[in-house]
């Protein structure tokens, strides 16, 4: 998917909604552990509900893989029952030296058909460099996060008097363009926010942190967003969790149609 | 297996020796791949060959989950099928926000009985946290990597004078003591190790690039280990892919041997 296709569909859409699905069985409405396959079944239910107001699934890895083969089979089929029209990112946080990198790459962009993965950046370049090599696909990095921690390393002040995160932006940048890289850009630092537009313009910004974690959807729109909106904003638990009754999807439907609106509202005022 | 465990089983083998298990169905010898699952027979014999040589297996998770779920069931029977005696370190290079991390830490710790699991720093203290939930478990943090993209941030020099691989190291080394965290130190930076060593006196290293990737265990051992050895070395592509042959596992064996011999030298020398 183009960047020009991302924006043909939020415009579409009048959403830039992105949603997490990140399915606890702990959490999930226990009717559905019924099933066969309660992970499945869950996202189903969760897709159908909210693929009229949202461009994008992230899928995290973490969530199928803790069940084993069982559980990526599970992310196999949810990828599979995405609609075709909506934007998949595998939000793996993978990344390692090049050799092994191409092995994650082809994970997601050909064993499963993602149109994303989220990638780590501490091993520099080379480690980033193979998600690159297929044509069409996306890299995301992580630059600023949303939680605590990332005032342990990615706010540390470098000697040449920027912040990791800000550096890790302006080098990665030139690796790949903003037609196949965007930024992990919290959306729990809305000042910061601000910082990295400058530094990266052009780049789509995908913004974890709305609803459960924190961050204002206004802040965001504010601070974050481009001349071409430039934004997917992630809400996961805030959606998928907002009810674990029988008919948890109209609760579900409910709060991401809420989201949409907010964001056709921006969409508008800002003739994106 | 505690940190004790580990020395003993180190001087019953008088080897420090770990094998990278990184199948890659083009390189591996052609007559394996008529078997039902190419992966695990090539990894079974590589540990029938091995196992009385080095006392730690690091199978990397993108050489399997590129395969699907199909690769995962190889990874599984691959850690059942490592003796008991045997340190295993999934190395998997994951980290999330904590709610994240939790899930697999318990992948790897629960769902796969793995001994260690390798952790990217880039989010802080609450990515790595949840991994330390888990009794008997380790943490290998990646500070300093062999690959070339290691300059790219690792090496990044702070305000406070510290390269950032050396402040990662400082705060990580009290997040989990060293009865749980170990670090990941390149081979191919020597004069590093001795400065990190200095950093970490007492924390095993996982050391990488020996071999393949041009690091050399000499000086691994000059500037890398610490009174009690403090070494993990590990070897991936010299040992695993010595030969293609219908004997291979004679050749891995030899080579692997060759390692032990090496590696007992230093520790008869060292006294540990």
């Amino acid at each position: 998917m183009t960047k020009l296709d991302l924006l043909q569909k939020i415009r579409e859409k009048q959403s830039f909604l992105c949603i997490g699905l990140d399915p606890d069985l702990s959490k999930i409405p226990s009717h559905l552990l019924d099933f066969e396959d309660p992970i499945f079944e869950f996202n189903k239910r969760i897709i159908d509900a909210t693929k009229d107001v949202c461009i994008a699934y992230k899928p995290n890895t973490a969530f199928y893989e803790c069940y084993g083969s069982k559980g990526w089979e599970s992310f196999e089929k949810t990828v599979n029952y995405i609609p075709k029209d909506c934007f998949i990112i595998a939000d793996a946080k993978r990344g390692d030296i090049g050799n092994t990198s191409r092995y994650y790459a082809k994970t997601f962009f050909e064993t499963y058909s993602c149109d994303a993965v989220t990638v780590a950046p501490y091993m520099g370049f080379d480690s980033v460099q193979p998600f690159f090599e297929n044509p069409g696909k996306w890299v995301i990095l992580l630059a600023l996060t949303s939680n605590e921690g990332s005032l342990d390393f990615q706010f540390k002040k470098l000697a040449n008097g920027q912040r990791l995160y800000e550096t890790v932006i302006e080098k990665a940048k030139n690796w790949g363009s903003d037609e196949s890289l965007m930024f992990v850009v919290g959306a729990t630092r809305a000042v910061e926010i601000d910082n990295l537009r400058k530094l990266a313009p052009t780049h789509f910004f995908l913004v974890p942190g709305v609803g459960a974690q924190g961050g204002s959807l206004s802040d965001v729109v504010k601070y974050g967003s481009n001349k071409q909106c430039g934004l997917l904003v992630n809400s996961s638990r805030d959606i998928i969790y907002a009810s674990s009754g029988l008919d948890f999807e109209f609760s579900v439907k409910k709060v991401a149609s809420q989201f949409q609106a907010e964001m056709a509202l921006y969409i508008k005022q800002n003739n994106w």
